[in-house]
C-alpha cells in the first residue's frame, strides 16, 4: 500500500447535516476534522435523497430543503476548514497500541486519528448493481460507479448509463476528455436539472456525443478490460465499443464494514451512551441515525445535540491536561475569533 | 379562589425557545400546549437578554439573534395555536388524585393538565426591587412591577421609574389612559428603542408627561394605597401626588417556586432521565437549561433534543392506548396536514 497518509485529530465518517454539524462543536474546541463520505458531495441523506423536499422539524426553520440546510451548515462550519475526502469508503477502522486510530479508505488512504466520529446516517450509500452477467469481472478495472479521477477517463470510449443529475452531469463533464462518449437511458425522458439535459441535448445536436435509447444486455472484453457492450433497443440490439462504462443505477443503503469494526450493535445500530455519545470502543463516538440508545428518535436536531455532547468528551481524549471550560458563541469573544466575527 | 379554570393536554412553564419548540413536537403528536411565561413576551432569556445579539451555535444558523430565532420559531409551530399566558408565575404545581397536574398562578388563574412541561430556563425573571423604605406594602396594590391590565391604570396619578425598553413602552402605553404620567429616571439618556425615546420627548414637549431626572427617595400612603412618591435631584428633593408606581430596575433570574414542587433537584436544577426527560414526577418534564443530567450542556440546540424526546412521552401518558408510529415531516402527508402545508 503506497497511499497517502493523512493524520489528523478527529475523522467524521459521513457528511450529512450532523456530521457536518460536529465540525462546528469539535472547531470550537480546536479539534479539526477530515471527513470521509461515500457520495460525491455533502449532505448525505439530506441532500442525496430529498436535496429540493422541504423539511419542517429542523428548529428555527418553520421549512428548509436538505440543499438548503446542508448549504447553512457547510457556511456555518467554514471558519473551521475541515478538509473532505468525497466518494470513497472506510473499509478497515483499528485502534492502534498508541490508542490512536487507523482507518483506511477504498482510495488506497490511510487516516491516524485520535477520536473517530461516525456519523454515517443509515449506512454506507452503495451504487445498486446493472443486472448484467459477469460485471463484478470489470468493476474498478473499467466499470465504475463514480468517477473518482477524471484522469482515467481521458481518451476512453465512454459509456454512461442513467437519466438523473449523476448521469447527465459526468456526460457533460466527461464529454471534453474522452474519446468517445455515448449516453445510454431507456426511455428518452430525464430527471435530471433541464438545464443539464438541455446541454446534453445541444451536445447531441452537435455530435459531440451519442444519446441511445435502450438497456444493458451485456459486457465483452477480457481481463477485466471492457471492450464492447451490447444494448437491447426498440430497433433490436446494438453494440458500441467501449473501454469505459459508467452506470448509474441509484444507490441502496447498506451498514457495510461499520458492521465488522468490533463496535457494540443493536439491530444494526451503534450502541452509545447518553453522556458522550461514545460506543464500547473509547475514542469512537457515533452520531445522528447510526446510533442507539434509550428514547433514540432518528431525528436531524438529535444529532446537533449528541454532537455537541460528543465534542466535550472528544476533547477531553484529545487534550487530556486542559481545562475545558464552558464558553457561548454569544458572549465569548475567544469563541468569536474562532468564528472569524470578532 | 373565584379565578379562571383552564383544563389543557400539557401545560409548558417558559416559553424560550426549548419551551417553544416544544409546542411543535406535541403539535405534531396532536398535544394543546397551553404556555406561562414570567416575562410579557415570548423568547425567554433570548428575548430578554439579548435579543439583538448574535448567537452563532443554532445548527443551520451561521448566526441568528435571540430575537430572530424566536420569531421563526413562533411561525414554526402557529400551525398548532399554542396559547400564552405571559406576566405571570406558577405558583403551585400538584399532582391529583386522579393523576393530573393542578397548577396556580399567581394571576388567579388554575389550569388541570395531563402533563407538564417545565422549560424555565434559570427560573423565574423577577423584578429587581428598588431599594426604598416600606416597598413591600404597596405591591401588588398601587406598586407593579409588570402591567397584567391596563384598566388598573386608568385614571390614575402613574410614576414610571427607568430608562429601558419597559419604562419607554409603558410610558407610551399609559398615557393615553393614566390621569397624569410622570417618567423618572436617573439621567437624562436612555437605553431604549431611539424611535420610543423620540416618541416620548414628543410626549414632554407637548406637555403630555412629565419627566423628572432623579431617583426615588421615599413611599407615602396609606394601607397598601400609595399617595405621594418624594425624590432625590440634582436641585434638591422633590415629590409628587401618585396612586400607581411601575418601577423597571431590571430582571434577576431565581429558581422561584420550581424548588417547592417536590422533584428532585441537583444544585438548582431539575433532575431527568435522557429517555424521556421525566422528572422524579412522572408526568412532569424538564427540558432546557433547568434540567441535569449527565453530560447535560446548557445550549439552545439540546433543548430542542429534550423536547422531541419528551413528547413521546408525554404522548404515551395521554393516550396511553394509541400506538404511536414515529413519522417524519418530510414524508408524512398526515404531518403536513397538521402544519398546514399539504
Amino acid at each position: 500500500m503506497s497511499g497517502t497518509e493523512i493524520v489528523t485529530d478527529a475523522v467524521v465518517i459521513g457528511a450529512g447535516p450532523c456530521g457536518l454539524f460536529a465540525a462546528f462543536e469539535l472547531g470550537l474546541l480546536d479539534i479539526k476534522c477530515q471527513f470521509i463520505d461515500i457520495l460525491d458531495r455533502p449532505g448525505g441523506q439530506c441532500a442525496e435523497l430529498y436535496p429540493e423536499k422541504p423539511i419542517y422539524d429542523i428548529p428555527g426553520f418553520p421549512v428548509v430543503t436538505g440543499q438548503g440546510l446542508t448549504d447553512n451548515l457547510m457556511q456555518q462550519i467554514a471558519p473551521f476548514q475541515p478538509e473532505f475526502h468525497f466518494s470513497r469508503m472506510v473499509n478497515t477502522l483499528e485502534k492502534q497500541a498508541d490508542g490512536t486510530f487507523r482507518l483506511t479508505t477504498d482510495a488506497d488512504e490511510t487516516f491516524i486519528a485520535k477520536v473517530v466520529v461516525i456519523a454515517a446516517g443509515g449506512g454506507s450509500f452503495q451504487p445498486k448493481r446493472p443486472p448484467v452477467d459477469n460485471i463484478e469481472a470489470y468493476e474498478g478495472k473499467s466499470v465504475f460507479y463514480s468517477v473518482r479521477k477524471m484522469e482515467d477517463f481521458r481518451g476512453q470510449d465512454v459509456v454512461i448509463v442513467g437519466g438523473g443529475d449523476s448521469a447527465l452531469d459526468w456526460t457533460l463533464n466527461l464529454q471534453p476528455i474522452a474519446r468517445s462518449l455515448t449516453l445510454v437511458h431507456r426511455r428518452n425522458a430525464f430527471r435530471a436539472a433541464p438545464d443539464s439535459v438541455n446541454k446534453m441535448q445541444k451536445l447531441v445536436a452537435d455530435g459531440k456525443i451519442s444519446l441511445q435509447i435502450g438497456q444493458i444486455a451485456g459486457l465483452e472484453g477480457e481481463g477485466g478490460q471492457l471492450q464492447r457492450i451490447h444494448f437491447s433497443t426498440d430497433a433490436g440490439d446494438v453494440s458500441l465499443p467501449a473501454t469505459r462504462l459508467l452506470p448509474f443505477f441509484g444507490l441502496t443503503m447498506k451498514l457495510g464494514p461499520v458492521a465488522d469494526w468490533g463496535l457494540e450493535l443493536n439491530d444494526n445500530l451503534i450502541v452509545v451512551d447518553t453522556e458522550k455519545f461514545e460506543t464500547s470502543v473509547p475514542g469512537i463516538f457515533a452520531i445522528g441515525d447510526i446510533n442507539h440508545y434509550p428514547g433514540k428518535l432518528k431525528l436531524i436536531l438529535s444529532g446537533f445535540h449528541e454532537a455537541a455532547l460528543m465534542a466535550q468528551a472528544a476533547k477531553r481524549i484529545i487534550s487530556p491536561d486542559e481545562k475545558i471550560v464552558f464558553q457561548y458563541t454569544t458572549s465569548s469573544t475567544k469563541l468569536q475569533k474562532k468564528l472569524g466575527v470578532a
